[in-house]
């Protein structure tokens, strides 16, 4: 998987936005290890989980109001990661200074920048304006905490934009064979890439039968949007076959959307978060507990095959893989993240040369 | 333990024959991984257990007719490893193959061939006809599956083919003082060793005493043939003392064979299959049930030793070893097999250098 | 935290005198496998835990009169690690020995020599004489066997020669805010640094009032002395505001002396005894109890501190540092401990360059 794993200057979810509080919550995010909280009006702060004395992970000291004790000795750190009190001593030694990130919270999650701050760009978090809406409601994942995964990031968006895999991993729910039969269409831009496939006058799959209760057979769409590094969203419903949802008229079906951000924790694990939000049933809880419950099913599937693919490819990483003509999303996605981290490493380099 | 553990153009126990079915079932043999199953009408099949495509152990797929279909993609590979259908096109990648391995069902299990398979030679396996002859039982290991042990499969061998452990580690049910007291007789051959003992006119070990009612004083011998790799036979058994066993006159007795099968699952770790055989009392299954447990028993006192041993042995693998006299026999062993394991390795070498 | 973790040339705690009989100990130090057993007159021997012959453990053998069986093939060591007898063979091979360690019983301890036996000098044991002497009393750790803490030895130091940290770690019992705002007092000399802290006219920390009953405040000390390489005397107390301590009229209030002596099992694992002796409620045995569990709890808590913090610096090693004022005792032991290493490392290559 070659030396450089991750997109530094990036945002990444760092988490549902519920699980940060007074409590410091311990994450570790790129293999970092992040201690998150929140102060007394609320702001989000994440620092390094290190104290700079002699390394006790912050997240085992207190919040005491804007800023974070240490548990060891006491040291004090404010919001910006500054040491702004040392027991038994009036001055601060030099150097005393933990790491601060970056946040933003948008979307029900917290986002955490983890390159240079200085680049932080809010652009750059994709606009998932559905799980903000009021036409629209969100199932948060499996109840508000990421689900963790034993394996690389990237095959968890190889997994979303092969939506083939449907027919085999997931054949109770939501996959019919016919996925498989229908090829998806490729589009590529800067920092995009989509992936679509039709699935015409077919029967429906279990999930969107009970969904929707249709009388024959739907149109179904699976369209796939990853924005770089790993935001990737699937758009996803049936209609009546023949009532052309290809020109938007979607509203007398069902319609999701799946919002998907995997957060590398180290190179072989992930936290997964997801959320489901559906313009149908919006006042109707049993939906979302059958999204948090059902779909968390569908997840602890997708969870057994990636562990043990990622087990496989631990295993002997340099072993042949073939490619089929279902790859070319996920490898067009993989092609345009090595050349964002590459370009990335260049200019750190530059950076560094021209420091010299 | 030197670089080159295993000889390849081997056979190897892969499973009992009645582990194998249409479910799949993964093992890893010689730090490879490989799936078993059976076709429709019973045919025993080994593949590499990696998907060509992904990685995903083949494993977690389904065998659909004479195939295996891997659960991710839904690619289908037949008996010979050859991808013959990728869901959603009509061409076969180049390239799409798995490894297939030569299987043969013989003495209660299926053996299967670790090298190239041009060289398999069905002559190799070792002939333990006792395994399936009338006037013979077998009580198949502990109910038909291997004992995981800990240790390096070499370990089990230099076990079995010295004795004199049973009169320590074994005190309470096969071993007596004697044994240690009455030296080996060694015989080599080209891919053989044969360590005997005898034990003449002493009371007989609790376990033999119990089989046979012996009124007075045993001889008992204890003969270990070992067939390179690691396929050990021990005969074993004792009759009323004086009635010359040597000649043959042992059908008064107690007799057994215990087939050994170490197979190497990595290094350090070995599925352990093992049969015990009995021309006694062979209509009752009073006594497979003995076999069945009491011998578990003892083999669970071997793999708490033998696991000990690799543990120190892993600690620290150039620490000091001396020799004793009961040591021959194994040394033997190990020499022999180093030279065939050498032997391939220069005819590997060779083949490689004439390619170039 | 360099190369050269450990001085091989000392003591070291390796057992409660009560954990050794005439069931074999196994205990690793200094990473190496270690047996320990007495005699029948109850002489404590420490041996190289690991047969000459097929490097099974000693441990799982048995004590045979002054000597230790193997398990395995029944060979015999004495005292000294020579092999006395191999079964069946009435010759004991040359290079039949393992390695044997010198011991002392002192202050309900045995103490193990790591290094070169010719060097073995008892005056480098520390004078705990209140361990044995009648007006004082042992609460022996935590009923006689060590606490194991997943840590350098040398965190444990640190901890022990910075008390400022009872205010965070362990405010609920031991410590006060007013620890940390005394400074301490640093002496070094040739192998021992001492730490002194005075903490005037402040009430009593909760343990303490409730061992004292006091009726206004007190003056508390708490001065820890470090023998090189690794022994801690915590010299902790208070009497009665005023009474001056300093000049020794301590016996009207609460004595403590804890020992501590954490002995290396690798460079990141710790098997740390302890030993609380105190003057006051010397024939109460309720307060044996009290120091037994509740002070367990203390050293609980620090052990989570210790892990975390261990786990951190493990992660990054090279991470930087800052040292704060409080630091200063715990960094002199750590410098001296250096130079007496450096000077080990410097002799014995010494020794090496002459014998080529």
């Amino acid at each position: 998987m070659g030396k450089i794993m991750f997109l530094r200057n990036s945002w990444y979810v760092a988490a549902f936005d519920s699980e940060i509080g007074q409590t410091p919550l311990a994450r570790t995010l790129l293999n970092e290890p992040i201690v998150l909280y929140r102060t007394a009006d609320g702001t989000p702060v994440a620092l390094e989980d290190r104290c700079c004395h002699r390394a006790l992970p912050l997240s085992l000291g207190k919040v005491v109001g804007e800023n974070i004790q240490c548990g060891y000795h006491g040291l004090v750190f404010d919001t910006t990661g500054a040491c702004v009190s040392v027991p038994g001593q009036s001055k601060i030694p030099p150097g005393a200074v933990v790491r601060s990130y970056p946040l933003v919270e948008r979307w029900n999650w917290v986002w955490i920048w983890m390159g240079d701050p200085a680049l932080a760009d809010n652009t750059l978090i994709p606009n998932w304006w559905w799980a903000d809406h009021p036409d629209w409601v969100s199932a948060k994942g499996r109840g508000g905490e990421p689900l963790h995964v034993k394996c690389n990031y990237e095959l968890i968006t190889d997994n979303l934009m092969d939506v083939s895999h449907l027919s085999y991993v997931h054949a109770s729910s939501v996959g019919v064979a016919a996925i498989a039969e229908n090829a998806p269409r490729t589009e590529r831009s800067d920092r995009q890439v989509v992936a679509s496939r039709w699935v015409p006058n077919k029967p429906a799959a279990p999930f969107y039968q009970k969904a929707g209760n249709f009388k024959g057979n739907v149109d179904r769409w699976l369209v796939t949007v990853t924005d770089l590094p790993c935001f990737t969203m699937n758009d996803a419903g049936c209609v009546d076959a023949g009532t052309d949802a290809r020109e938007g008229h979607r509203d007398r079906g069902v319609d999701i959307r799946v919002l998907n951000a995997p957060t590398p924790e180290t190179e072989t694990a992930t936290h997964y978060f997801y959320q489901h939000v559906r313009s149908f049933e919006v006042g109707n809880p049993e939906w979302d507990d059958i999204f948090r419950t059902q779909f968390t099913e569908v997840f602890l599937e997708d969870k057994a095959v990636l562990e043990a693919q990622q087990a496989a490819l631990s295993r002997k990483p340099d072993g042949p893989q073939i490619d089929i003509n279902d790859d070319v999303p996920g490898i067009a996605v993989r092609r345009a993240l090595r050349h964002l981290i590459q370009a990335e490493q260049a200019s750190n380099d530059n950076t560094a040369a021209a420091a010299e």
